[in-house]
């Protein structure tokens, strides 16, 4: 059968979930089956950080204008700034055969998932609430309040979970990421992506059948 | 997080798509993990055949009595005599945290998923209709006449499937037997089969921040 076109695949999950490690680990070990989605934002580059690599640096006027011409799939402002996903670069990737990865939380996936029901949305999760409050604590240099204060956002970035599609559990590092890369690659085989395969295998039986 | 029920896992497809050969070396690559659901039936036992392997045989008595009892997860007649599986036996094993696997046809199947939503249904295919043929016409020894029925059943046999949920296509083996252990195994994942262990965390989490 012909080989399919790439699933978009968003993944939220806590700070402290260790997914943007996760996501690297990826990429290494499935070198060209997967491509990471690179957002557009109109923020200052901080060292190091280069176009096209983190982010598409944009001005406010360019930023502005992607919108107008419906080239975003998504976006939102944080803190006086833009922050989106480029509709053209996805796309190709799709079409190449390509499983697309998009990295941002609840809300933006949600509506990504509305507009295109076909995403997959994975939400990684450290093993138990006790290690993410350890992994928010840190080494014990932050305040009480900065603590309580990761810890409020996190209850906040489970908001919405239970629409997601699947859940992955972010223990021992080189296992979860071969869940979250056998999880994407079961998705191809469900049968409402496979439906063109299906109809035309149906309509040669009953050529045969004749 | 503790571990899941187990999925009750439907497999179909053609004759000739070779479901039979997947299902045993799944049990064999990975025992432990699945139970294959026996069925019981009124037929009698052919040479070989041992009752609680192959099938349960059971007097037509004793079948009715276990659909009074609603004792049967489904059932139906096939030239005069009944089939059907055994519900204890499938509670059973999915408590005991095992991915029950039953072999039945469309039918059954999308009957056992209207009563039981959880159930993943898995349709098995050749990789090609001309493929299917081939397996089909055998090695030359049957008359054109045969080979048109048996067409034709496999016609017959894909109606419905697109309701199922996954597509595996059984080209080598081996590969479509992983394929088969990883979608099954994917599916523990998903969301709405973990949305216990998701309220917890979310509970302790909120427990943390106060």
């Amino acid at each position: 059968m012909q080989k399919n076109r790439g699933i978009l695949t968003v993944v939220s999950g806590f700070s402290g979930s260790g997914k943007g490690t996760m996501m690297k680990e990826l990429m290494k070990k499935h070198e060209g089956q997967y491509a990471l989605s690179v957002s557009a934002t109109t923020r200052a580059p901080r060292a190091g950080e280069r176009d096209g690599v983190e982010y598409f640096f944009r001005t406010r006027e360019a930023f502005e204008q992607m919108i107008a011409e419906d080239a975003l799939i998504e976006y939102a402002q944080y803190v006086g700034n833009y922050y989106g996903t480029p509709k053209a670069y996805v796309e190709e990737q799709l079409e190449a055969g390509k499983d697309v990865i998009l990295e941002i939380e609840i809300q933006g996936a949600l509506k990504i998932k509305e507009k295109f029901p076909d995403a997959l949305l994975l939400f990684v999760t450290p093993p138990s609430a006790a290690e993410l409050k350890k992994r928010l604590v840190g080494r014990g240099t932050e305040g009480a309040d900065v603590i309580d204060s990761r810890l409020a956002r996190a209850v906040l970035e489970a908001e919405g979970v239970e629409q997601y599609d699947f859940l992955v559990v972010n223990d021992v590092l080189e296992e979860s990421v071969e869940m979250l890369h056998q999880i994407i690659q079961s998705e191809h085989h469900r049968v409402s992506r496979r439906l063109g395969a299906i109809y035309k295998m149906k309509e040669e039986l009953k050529g045969f059948a004749k």
